[in-house]
């Protein structure tokens, strides 16, 4: 089955007009594109397993009798999301074992492809939801009290979709199948076309946090309250919103303020408060530490923090290798965004990426990209470093 | 009945534990108001009735003989709103009908109390709406088809009411019986407080409008996108926020930004596009054209636009004396914000206004506020005026 064909066939699940995608964990796109693996894993006769947080399995060999080698990605996607942020390491997962088969290699371990539950965390607000879990780095039961949009809590989800919630959980059996994870994923940035490279190997992911800041302030009519006499929040979401980029340019980092919330968010009303929120990541936590310093009169209160991933040196140098015998090169890159891989790693599952050039740089939008001979370059990469891990 | 026990009956009705209230259109707290009114009026012996828009109107006295005049205001609330804007003229005008039953008055016209529907319109989106509905000035398909914050249209609201939704229109027979109006409100500043005058009459309403400003960027990964590479729209609406102030501190107008919307509002995610509302207010529709001059660059789209609103001179003069006459004097006022007296004034009936002092000068929130004593002298002014206004 070639790559082109495969990756028609999933191209229309979940898409809007506009051309974003809406893939969020446990809906009916989701048990579209989880049938979809289903398909592949049993054309190719490979053994699908399910985890307790429902990630897919699919395995060429037995991983009960020798641990294996994994590689895949996530299938759901952001709103509005791009097409390749996710599945294409899935896609290119199946297209390199297939490439595997045709060149006659025999594994001396086995060779696995997952599919993780719930990656951008789009749909419950927790990302790497389903590394998370099995990993028990997530509690099952405050993942279980997580509400969608709607006030769907994930266990009235899972049970939508025919599944126990009595079963979701940390899972040591799945993770002790898994020697090694290399996952493929669409570059997030534009450090490959700088470069003028197809494919590049994952060095670290950087440190980030999220943090929420309340501005406080009265609320009042808009028509008849002075200026003089006006305690207006929204002036000093203006005033940080400002200092947040001027902090992050000064030290080197990434600062969004990507959420905001505005109560009572009437036309006619001063706001009684805005809470803003703030992501920030940088290649050290101590860039991160200094841009938080630079806000400290907004008193941020940190909500999530994740430290550097620095992944395998050794497994990096293995696939590093292989990569550069098939494409002559395989730069180094380090990346802003969170990823299974990271959360694989720190269980202690030597981990390594791969990243596809993206001419667009964009990634959680529709215009995220990657030329197919950027794809095809990267399957034959993902091959080579399956070779050579499974020998 | 006193003015005190009259109010402690309508205050626990839409209070939060925090003191704000919530008094939407057509909902089980205004059905208590709706029947509350129903009961003074039939207490007092006066004719209930309700016009094309569920507007109610208690008369002493045959307005279809000879048009009477009118005092009154609104019950229902913005959301967190206070408990003196709106109900305070509808408790003082039932306490001014007594006070000049108790003198033993005659009047040589009617008089009526009017409770406007939805003046706030914090359900619907549309101010004023039950007095913009009968003088035609809100179309009524249009009005039936608004929807609330749950998707709920008028129609069904009415319906659920238990209310005939084709009966809703405009209602020249309604306006008909109006020879004047008088409407009493707790002032929405601090023009009473810095004279020291417990009561002013209206002058004017400042001409007012609404606008929405579309900043559009680039959706992008918040941990991936170099500051360079950003098109993100938050930092547009800091920069606009703090234009829009400065505008209007140039030009001596009231501009804010209450009311903002992120797409797609996640705090890994630099947003697509962030959406402003902008309402700007001022003495003269020159210092407003000013404002929305400098912010041309934002190409800000007119939602809605009131002209100023001025008073009749002639009934303003002979309220003014006769409150001068009970208070020893009648200073007049300016406001910027809207009022069922402006839309009606606007429709072609004599309209005044009395404002009674409010030490916070906050509206719409909690801390809006009346002195019990002030209170009373609204009571007085506004007797005296209606007393010389029916002889």
């Amino acid at each position: 089955m070639s790559f082109a064909s495969t990756w028609a066939d999933l191209a229309p699940v979940g898409r809007a007009d506009d051309g974003g995608y809406r893939r969020f964990a446990w809906t009916a796109e989701d048990h579209t594109l989880r049938e979809w693996f289903a398909g592949e894993a049993s054309s190719r006769g490979l053994d699908l397993m399910t985890d307790r947080a429902g990630n897919q399995w699919a395995w060429w060999g037995d991983p009960d009798a020798t641990p294996g080698v994994v590689t895949g990605s996530h299938l759901d996607s952001v709103p509005g999301g791009g097409a390749f942020d996710g599945p294409l390491g899935v896609v290119s997962a199946f297209a390199a074992l297939d490439q595997l088969r045709e060149r006659g290699v025999t594994p001396r371990r086995p060779l696995g492809i997952a599919n993780f539950v719930d990656e951008e965390g789009a749909r419950f607000g927790v990302a790497c939801a389903g590394s998370r879990l099995i990993t028990g780095v997530l509690d099952a039961d405050r993942a279980l009290g997580l509400r969608d949009a709607d006030g769907v809590t994930m266990a009235d989800a899972w049970r939508a979709a025919g599944r126990d919630p009595g079963t979701l959980g940390p899972d040591d059996e799945a993770l002790r199948r898994v020697a090694a994870f290399v996952e493929l994923h669409v570059e997030q940035g534009r450090g490959l076309v700088h470069g003028d490279d197809p494919v590049g190997v994952g060095r670290m992911i950087w440190p980030h946090g999220r943090w929420r800041v309340e501005l406080r302030g009265e609320a009042n009519h808009a028509g008849t309250t002075p200026l003089a006499d006006r305690r207006d929040p929204m002036l000093d979401l203006a005033a940080f919103v400002g200092h947040a980029r001027e902090a992050a340019q000064q030290h080197g980092a990434l600062a969004t303020v990507g959420k905001v919330r505005v109560d009572p968010n009437g036309v006619n009303a001063i706001p009684s408060q805005v809470t803003a929120w703030l992501d920030v990541r940088a290649e050290s936590a101590d860039a991160v530490d200094a841009v938080l310093a630079a806000l400290a009169d907004y008193a941020p209160a940190q909500e999530s923090w994740t430290p550097a991933t620095v992944l395998d040196a050794d497994l990096a140098d293995t696939v590093a290798g292989a990569v550069s015998g098939v494409l002559g090169g395989s730069p180094r890159l380090s990346t802003g965004a969170g990823h299974d891989a990271g959360i694989l790693a720190a269980a202690g599952i030597p981990t390594a990426m791969l990243f596809v050039r993206n001419p667009t740089g964009v990634s959680h939008a529709p215009t995220e990209d990657a030329d197919e001979a950027d794809c095809l370059a990267g399957i034959d990469a993902l091959a080579a470093a399956l070779e050579r891990l499974l020998a």
